[in-house]
């Protein structure tokens, strides 16, 4: 468990791309999000109020979070003169860098010496059962793709916080590090040991109340050769009762894998749904989520009317109109 | 790489269930298998010459293996002062235990001190890429469940001994803890990162002559939700050309999970084929593979019989009847 409230820690990112860690927590949890820092040369700009350590302390901040990439694996001495003196003022450190913070000696030293904590995020810091396959209470909704990076995530986080906003009782479930940083907690699921992705999965899902929903967050795809088998332990591990079919339409070949065909939304509704009903015989299969950012308005909005016509399921870009009507599907479950 | 050849330690197993790991030595690699180790009340036999150690070393002995459980996870004072006086004579010591050996800190000590190498096969020691997904040459075949424990591991190595009994160019790739100490090499593929799953049975099964079969063992099921994930990396990773199914029809449901059914053949047919081509569009199911161990010899025979009418396959129990005919409807390719 991450502590909020947060301080995004820009650095010297060169342009918002590099800051979209810190761009998804001030999207999904603005009330996490309570200021910024930036560095000489940061071309980034999350719209906060920038903030001295200093003024983060006063305004409550708990944790710095590292919202940035960081350039050649290397965590930059400005950047770990800055994290290092908030160590020593009491803030924890949050990142979800390939090389870890706990690896820096010096700011692992700060952190014992203080007291404070070091959040790894692509590392587990939970010890994860076995699944045991059991049904659990409340219900569950997964995104699962044509692809990886075809806008899982974010289909997840819309519709949860719709749900919140209706007043509906909703948890999304991260199981990335984008994810887990913007809720403060989550699995990591591609760093779990196979024997325990299920198990992992069920643990992050527990029994809940009936009219309860988990938004989980789905990775990579049945259709994805490297990354198949973390699709299928979420579709068992988490049980859905609903899934959110996501797909991204400019795409020419699977993510990194030239010679691979993305399948179609119907032969992933096919694949999916008998694999999802051997762990729950009432999965369905309940919208489409389309990533139309390579369109046009209204090529957009004749792409999705012809998904929609074509799969018999409510189709929305969840970024260009919200996900009102994926939640409207899941309440008439 | 584990170094043949091997005294196998039957310890002060109880009886012969407990050497089950030395028993598949014996079985699978009999060249490897020079001679046992025995405490006294063992109740255990490999039918092999007790050798003391210094016997082992004379007949050339590289390795100790461990072919034994422990009981209640604690490796007694009696195996440490063999395993021990072993290193200082210059073997490697090799084991699948739930405990490392690496963890004793005497063994530890001592195979430093002697520049041995403690193999804990549990543990992977190699480095694996993200699955590239890209076709390799040479011939694949892996053997898939209706559930887990029903056989994959035998008639892979069934098939493999077959295959070099015939002189055909054949290797046996293991991805579990018994395979692996059968062969001195492979995979412990339940214990990987979940990201290098597929990239790891990528890196097990290289490129190879054309008409060289790699037999890949199993793990898992598709249809047991536990550990379908590992099943998935397997099917995508491996890129199996063939597959053969394995089947135990006296199970009433799926292990370790009381409320799930197993899944007909045909219905594991039909849902691993579809995967399997995504990575392998030549992929194709050859055999069945049933463990009658419930039957007597009539009603397995009938029971062969009719399986291989319905699925329309050669369908055999290989522990009773050899892999002859698995192997030829591999040729058949």
């Amino acid at each position: 468990m991450i502590h909020t409230p947060y301080l995004l820690f820009l650095g010297d990112a060169p342009d918002h791309l590099a800051a979209k860690v810190a761009q998804g927590i001030r999207d999904w949890n603005p009330d996490a999000a309570r200021g910024q820092f930036r560095l000489p040369g940061c071309g980034a700009d999350m719209g906060l109020p920038d903030m001295t350590l200093e003024q983060a302390k006063a305004a409550g901040v708990k944790t710095i979070v590292v919202g940035v990439a960081n350039r050649g694996g290397v965590i930059s001495p400005a950047w770990k003169a800055v994290l290092k003196q908030g160590i020593e003022m009491g803030f924890d450190v949050a990142a979800g860098l390939h090389n870890l913070l706990r690896h820096e000696p010096d700011l692992a030293a700060a952190a014992q010496a203080n007291g404070r904590t070091l959040h790894d995020v692509r590392v587990p810091t939970d010890t994860y059962p076995i699944a045991d396959g059991k049904r659990r209470t409340g219900k569950r909704c997964l995104a699962i793709g044509t692809d990886c990076s075809v806008g899982k995530m974010y289909t997840g986080l819309a519709m949860d916080a719709e749900m919140r906003a209706r007043g509906l009782k909703s948890t999304f479930r991260p199981t990335g590090q984008t994810g887990i940083l913007i809720t403060g907690n989550g699995v990591p699921l591609d760093a779990v040991v196979a024997d325990f992705m299920a198990g992992a999965v069920e643990w992050l899902t527990p029994d809940n109340d009936a009219d309860h929903w988990d938004h989980i967050e789905g990775q990579g795809s049945l259709f994805h050769v490297s990354f198949s088998g973390v699709t299928m332990a979420l579709i068992h591990g988490g049980q859905p009762d609903a899934m959110v079919m996501c797909h991204e339409p400019s795409r020419t070949h699977m993510r990194g894998l030239p010679d691979y065909d993305l399948p179609t939304l119907e032969v992933l509704r096919d694949t999916a749904l008998p694999l999802a009903r051997i762990a729950n015989p009432k999965a369905r299969i309940t919208g489409v989520s389309i990533n139309t950012k390579a369109y046009g308005e209204d090529e957009a909005k004749r792409y999705l009317e012809e998904v929609e016509a074509r799969i018999g399921l409510p189709t929305v870009d969840p970024y260009r109109m919200g996900a009102a009507r994926l939640v409207d599907a899941l309440n008439a479950i």
